[in-house]
Formats: structure tokens, C-alpha cells, sequence
């Protein structure tokens, strides 16, 4: 493991869940729009939930690849249904919709990438498109040397395009990069493409105990924060 | 064109000649591997020279896309070849090859685009590649919030096509970004695309005084640094 640790040149990540708390943040927001209409922590988990079938749709090759915002939208106006709010405006559809431009990162976050970045390139590989990185960027201090993921590679997660393309933006061979996550099935996907992997608890993701405290796939490295992470490399890597 | 100016939330920016002095710095690194068996400047200008009918090939369809680097490779063979160097060996040419990667920027670059970075979105909108890109970015402290340009949309600048996607990377409209750089030719593609455009005088790119010295193209804006830029549209923007 020491070995091929060593080898990695740049590291990619998820983000959502990874590096930012998307079931605050859209429960903020959520909150802020309809107060008591809504609990705003169930409204953040079923938008969540409808994520995956809609990636599915473009993965499975049954509509052209498209920004994350038109699935996250489409997704909006199925949640908002669900939760007897048809009356929402378009307006307040339009902004609501970019609150996942607008998610807060965990705290150890940006400190820990500012650490890596000395050693090692540095990129989200993200469902996300990358308008969306841009700005989750910017809010949250995050340095990015690039921005790879799903639009570069015109497919979504966990095809396996998507982490072979991150690879190649950085001039480097899969086993160069490692792709950190707080998600077993990416790691997984990830490092049958050849990278190396590195797992991030966020035990919280979901709510209080209902992220994944521990890897179920086997990984080169596994952490409790990207602090953690940084860390452990600069005495291994 | 005040208007027209204010509506801009991105730049992008040419990078070889408008940012980075990319003859000096080559002929530096040729001086250094050839010594006085070769006029350094010569041999950068004939290396660049063979920069468009390369990329030629691919705009014009005749060979798929590929990095920046490939055709780069495929110049070098044959300018070492116009100079009588045919004798070097595969690793200098290698590593010759990647003096493109470590380029010196002017020197109003960075302090330039830090300012324009707290009003506006920057990225690199050049026909380098990902990982060129970056590296340039590393070794200038040049402060992009992404990397567009030829490999994001897979084809060559002045396609239209380059200046599209690097304006949809930020989610914006063609009006909504101004294309930056010191060529006419680059900056009249752009425009023709819907970007709003600023010209930097870079007299010398191709050494004392042969280089643009004022647009030969209507441009939103002219200046002779990057620094300029961001005063000018401090008080105009």
C-alpha cells in the first residue's frame, strides 16, 4: 500500500457528501423559503433521493448528457409535489434550485485541502457541473487547480469515464490519482478504473448516524477528515 | 459599451503571448540544452510557427483532437530537424517538449488577476491543454476558478466553439464574459461568438517590438497590462 500511496501525484474528490453538508445547507435553505410548510430535513433527503435515478437516466444512455442543475430541477418540481407545494413560484423554483451552488463545506475542508495542495494537484470529481464547483469554491475557500467530474467527461458517476478523464486532465496514469470519498460504491468504481482510493467518514451525512462511519469496499487509505488525510500522507506518501 | 461591460461576471483569457512570454522562456530552456550550437529565439520563433497549421489539422478536421503536448512533440521533430539537431536523444526531446508547461508570465499577470478575482470568475480560455494550464498556473500563481479553453471543448481556437463552452462552463451567456488577449485575430473569433473583448498590448511577444501593439480589431476595451484591466473596469465595470 506504502508503495502505491507514494506513486499519487494529484488527488480528486467527491463533494457532495464528501466535502460539503448538502442536507444542511438544502435544509437551510429549504427553511428559509417555506418555515413551517415543510420539514425542511425531509424535503433535503427526498430531493436527495431522486438524484441517483436521474443520473441513471443519462448513464444508461435514455437522455443526452445534461448539467446537474436541469436534473436537480427536475427532481425540485417532483419534491415539491410530494410535499403539496405546487403553488411554489418559478422564481422561487429557479433559486431554490441553485442552493446546491450554495452548500456549506464540513470544517475540516478547507484547511485540509490548503495542506495537500502543497504536495499534490488538486480537483473535485463530481457529479456536479462545474459552474457549480466554481461557486461552491468560492464560498468555501476550496483550491482547485482545475475542475474535473461529470462535465468533462459528458457522463455521470460511477462510469468509469469520469475518473479515467480526471486522471487524464492531469497528464497522469489512474494509479497517479486518488479519489477520495465518503461513499464505498465511488471508491469502488473508482478503483476498479485503476486509481487509487481513499475513504473519508462522514458518519452525519444523512442525519445524526446514517452516513457510513466505515469503507465496505477496500481502500488504500481510510480517514475521519480531509485534515486527517492530509496527515497521514505527508507521513506515508 | 459601458453597458455592455458591466453585464460581464467572467473572464477568459488568452494565455501564450497575453499572460506568459513564452519566447524568452523557451529560448531559455533551448539555451540551456543546446548552448551555442543553436540561436535560442530562432529556434523558439520556428517552434512556434509551426503552432497554427498543427492545430490547422485539427480544426480543419483532417485528425482528431489531442492535447496541445502531441502537437507540440510533432513540431519539435521538426524543428530540431530544420536546425540540424537531429541527434537528440528521445528523453531531452521529452522534456524539451514540456518547456511549455513552464512558461513565465508577465509580470503585471498575477497581481493583475488577483485583483480582477474579487470581482469576477477567471479562467484560462487558451488552445494549452488541462494539465499545461495548470502547471503554468502553479509555477505564476495565476488564480483561475477553472481551466477552459481547447480541451474542454475539444477543438482549437478561433473555432467558435472554444469561446461557447468556456463562457457555459460558468453558466453564463457569450455577452456575460470578455475574452482577453493580445491578438486581434483571437479577440475577433471571440467576438464574433457574443463575447465582449479587451485587448492587452504585449509589443515585444515576438521579441523588441514586434508583437501587437494596439488592436487591429473593435474591441470593448484596450489596455497594455493586466493590472490596467482591472482598473479600468474597477471604474467602469
Amino acid at each position: 500500500m506504502e508503495e502505491a500511496v507514494k506513486q499519487v501525484r494529484a488527488l480528486v474528490f467527491d463533494v457532495f457528501g464528501t466535502l460539503v453538508d448538502w442536507r444542511g445547507s438544502i435544509a437551510r435553505e429549504v427553511a428559509a423559503v417555506f418555515g413551517d410548510r415543510v420539514d425542511p430535513f425531509a424535503f433535503a433527503d427526498d430531493w436527495r433521493a431522486q438524484y441517483q435515478p436521474a443520473m441513471e437516466e443519462v448513464r444508461a444512455g435514455r437522455i443526452p448528457f445534461c448539467k446537474l442543475d436541469r436534473l436537480h430541477r427536475r427532481n425540485l418540481d417532483i419534491v415539491l409535489a410530494q410535499h403539496g407545494l405546487q403553488d411554489t413560484a418559478e422564481a422561487v423554483r429557479v433559486d431554490l434550485n441553485l442552493a446546491w451552488h450554495r452548500l456549506d463545506a464540513w470544517p475540516d475542508v478547507a484547511p485540509g485541502l490548503q495542506r495537500l495542495r502543497a504536495r499534490y494537484r488538486l480537483a473535485p470529481c463530481s457529479n456536479g457541473h462545474i459552474a457549480l464547483m466554481v461557486n461552491l469554491a468560492r464560498r468555501n475557500s476550496l483550491p482547485w487547480d482545475a475542475i474535473t467530474g461529470a462535465e468533462l467527461a459528458r457522463d455521470y458517476k460511477p462510469k468509469p469515464v469520469v475518473y479515467l478523464s480526471a486522471a487524464d486532465a492531469f497528464d497522469l496514469a489512474p494509479h497517479e490519482v486518488m479519489m477520495v470519498a465518503a461513499h464505498s460504491s465511488d471508491l469502488e468504481a473508482a478503483a476498479a478504473a485503476g486509481l487509487r482510493t481513499a475513504f473519508v467518514a462522514r458518519p452525519d451525512e444523512h442525519g445524526p448516524g446514517l452516513g457510513e462511519a466505515q469503507a465496505a469496499a477496500a481502500v488504500d487509505l481510510s480517514v475521519t477528515s480531509v485534515i486527517e488525510l492530509a496527515e497521514r500522507l505527508e507521513t506515508q506518501g
